[in-house]
């Protein structure tokens, strides 16, 4: 398969990674909205204009989208799609369904295919969720984030005044993932399913008393939250806090028997050194199953709900049953 | 969707009970090689002798066959798929392929679909080796089982002179799994993965020690694994180890990056009160999405792995993408 990255941040980064471990793929090139010649790849894949990408319509199998969800990918998936298959990693939950539609009617009026919310949370979370839920329906399940970098949590702290530099670390509490585990299904706060742990650089005259009560009664953020902060140096955040791990838990626990009598518990749980790297090599994984999909005459919008399994893997389905299953 | 258990042990006990908690499904009966006149169903559902099922061609969506896999499925399986929509559980993994190609060419014969070796391992577990291979091709997953009871190792307890009953347990070893989770990677003797349990009533004059020696030294079964014998009474059998439990793990480390320098873990795991309740549970979500490819016109044997998951849920793909998604 021949594929293209689109926006070449950390995301885009991870997948032109993600491409050279895959056999079967293979890196047309890295389309930004940057100045071309201001971009380095990594592997030295070739970095072209967002506005050539039209050229390479021949050429491109599928469109790895990598922007952000706030503002590029609402506008750039549909836009792609009417020309190229595409997929995407959009994760505001909420206007999953109001991205679905758009990206589908661009889809089916190009004659394309599209899959979004692709990566773990949505993504493999959501599988899990499914999954879980149709084995288990007499049930509850619960998600858990982290230990992570939340990168909105981070932004949302340095666009106050003073602050330099953050980090914010979503924790999951452990006395709240043991309790799901027990199969009580017990109702849970937000402040009682997460920790915020915030490290922040500050200007050297900031009043940090006020930085701390400034982030602390964030709305949305940290105010329904337990939450620390930990003021460090410019230094100690790059030595200690540069990487992107992430991770977390889908845990569903539900009853069988004619009365209830017999508990069970599925657990799903993700540790991650790279964010980034993770989402990219479930974005290719996926890519994979798009094209074929795509050559088997599929159009509109697709999600991870429905792409059969054996799509996602490049050997055969007779070799699958032969060693995997 | 109407269903019919085929086989009423343990599995069909627990097929019956998962169809009760399904509001989109309906029993149509239990259909039994035994005397339909000696079987007594858990919530009076009706009892039909296995040869009559032909009658019912026209009232069955799909059959759940809750035979064994030694002997029953191999024969069962594809003598039913001529004439329904047909799923089973069959879990011998070496003879996959050869169920498969018998099972296929019946269902494709007949025009009906069926769905093999489906449950937790084969079944989920073989669907999270997948994904999360496809997700991290430069990794290394690993399977664990229990702690759970096996019934096949505790049958062959049961066939030594001087046995009255016994119940083996399958325990994995920690530090293997702590191995496995750490990234390293290491490779896993038989005997360093899993602990062999097994708990045995002995005849009143029976020769414990000589016992002991020869399930410690059964090949296949035992042979290779540290295992404890621990003799109790009837009573204790009946009261401690009347329950079915099991579950176990899938734990998938690989590595990401240029140079492989950003470690991952996938864990999946399960923790089961009742195994065939869970696996019924399972083969209850299987089956609608059998039926739903059924009338959409598919035919032949499928695998877990061809199941798109949205059509294991009673929810439409809309509610999914805005709930689950």
């Amino acid at each position: 398969m021949r594929l293209a990255i689109y926006g070449y941040g950390n995301l885009g980064r991870g997948a032109e990674a993600a491409i050279l471990k895959s056999p079967d793929a293979e890196l047309v090139g890295v389309f930004t909205r940057r100045d071309p010649n201001s971009v380095q790849t990594r592997t030295g894949a070739k970095v072209f204009a967002a506005d050539e990408i039209l050229r390479f319509r021949d050429e491109i199998d599928a469109v790895i989208l990598c922007g952000g969800s706030a503002t590029d990918l609402p506008a750039l998936t549909p836009m792609l799609a009417k020309d190229f298959n595409v997929i995407d990693s959009f994760d505001t939950h909420a206007n999953i369904p109001a991205h679905f539609d758009a990206v589908d009617a661009a889809a089916k009026a190009g004659g394309k295919l599209a899959l979004i919310s692709c990566g773990w949370d949505p993504g493999m979370f959501s599988l899990n969720r499914l999954y879980a839920s149709a084995i288990l329906p007499d049930g509850r399940d619960y998600t858990f984030w982290g230990r992570g970098v939340s990168q909105g949590h981070s932004d949302a702290i340095r666009r106050i005044p003073g602050v330099l530099d953050a980090r914010q670390y979503t924790v999951p509490i452990k006395e709240a993932l043991e309790a799901v585990r027990s199969g009580k299904q017990p109702e849970l706060s937000a402040r009682e399913k997460h920790l915020r742990e915030c490290y922040v650089v500050a200007a050297p005259n900031a009043d940090r008393a006020a930085i701390e009560q400034a982030i602390k009664t964030m709305p949305n953020y940290f105010a329904d939250y337990d939450t620390t902060v930990t003021f460090i140096s410019a230094e100690e955040m790059r030595e200690k806090h540069g990487a992107l791990p992430h991770g977390g838990f889908v845990i569903r626990t539900g009853k069988t028997g004619l009365s209830g009598e017999h508990t069970h518990r599925i657990e799903y749980s993700l540790a991650l050194d790279s964010n980034p790297e993770f989402t990219a090599g479930v974005l290719v994984a996926f890519a994979r199953a798009l094209c074929r999909m795509a050559s088997r005459g599929a159009t509109g919008c697709l999600t991870v709900f429905d792409i059969a399994p054996a799509d996602l893997s490049p050997l055969s389905r007779e070799a699958l049953r032969r060693t995997m299953l």
